[in-house]
């Protein structure tokens, strides 16, 4: 057996990116937050009956622009959470470097680009989805048939 | 202290039976997002307005059979992300190695379980949450004793 | 380029309190599970038609209280998530130990205090959840800017 320690370093450029590239996606999704503040507060909803008292004449509702950014910020989480591990547990099967890069890469860019047309109500938002999704699919199937 | 980079590798049992389960765990529900989409499209409802135009005669709605599927990827979700990372720290904590694979396996075959349960609508999913439940409970105890 | 495998042993402090404080962060989030439950029985309304078996005059409804404590579950999994794979990202940048321990102690707290805040309906938990947030995006942006 190989040994895996040797692969999580940053000497190795896929544990590199693997490391950068999370915290970018982290750092993007992070944006949404203040997104959905920004459109509680422009619409004046808010979920719990306390925040009402934060803006005179806001009620417990709920609003089409906000539900679009939770949404998007929902689709991220479930995304995003699962590329932090699964990417981990690839890059220890170690794959060869440039096709892991290319394949952590490709999740990076398609979940940019997923937020940017969720937000901007395109459709064009599933394919981005579906680039995300299929590099999920198969860095855990790769994992899974390491050790079989 | 323990050099905890020593269990980090594939010579260790239980490292290696975390990082296949992982795997195998996110797989399983990676499966509910097509088990979803195929409910959108059956019943035809949608969450942004810009999906209905892909299928005649769609709505933005609610709808009991998108929601179960919903429902049983949000438990996953909420249970099977703090797996890899408890998982993670536990077997850091060096437990003894078929203890720790059982602790484990237990883990997956009961979401496995509560998946196939709450997709054919049974109580029995309840056992199968709390088995997982119980786990995640062990596991982060374990943690926080093992610096206490 | 430094030797990350060096920095996950618990001979080094932000990488044991790393895993400690995860573990406490775990646990307490796991604590909403049996708090939901409690107010679905006391209020008697649950999510899936088939539970309405389990208790005598119960149904299928939405119940504030019960979403009280959806709310905060639901946050706290949206920010403790990214708080597990973040602060791993963050320690393998190699951070002063003691600013480390300082951000990882500034999280937890701000979380459990969140928490308590969210259930005593507070509006005090918008405090606790940006002291949070900042944690997130400091780390996430320290790693980013780390390989810039």
């Amino acid at each position: 057996m190989e040994d895996v320690g040797d692969l999580m370093t940053f000497d190795n450029p896929a544990f590199m990116f693997y490391v950068f590239s999370s915290a970018a996606l982290v750092l993007k999704m992070l944006i949404l937050t203040p997104l959905t503040a920004r459109q509680r507060f422009k619409n004046k909803v808010f979920l719990s009956p306390e925040d009402t008292s934060l803006l005179k004449g806001s009620k417990v509702d709920v609003h089409p622009d906000v539900e679009r950014v939770r949404r998007a910020h929902r689709n991220d989480l479930e995304n995003v959470v699962f590329f932090l591990s699964m990417a981990f547990c690839y890059i220890l099967t170690n794959p060869t470097k440039w096709v892991a890069i290319l394949v952590l890469a490709a999740f990076t860019v398609a979940r940019f680009l997923h937020t940017f047309f969720y937000l901007t109500a395109k459709t064009a938002r599933m394919y981005a989805f579906a680039v995300g999704y299929l590099v999920l699919v198969y860095m855990a199937g790769t994992t899974v048939m390491h050790f079989s």
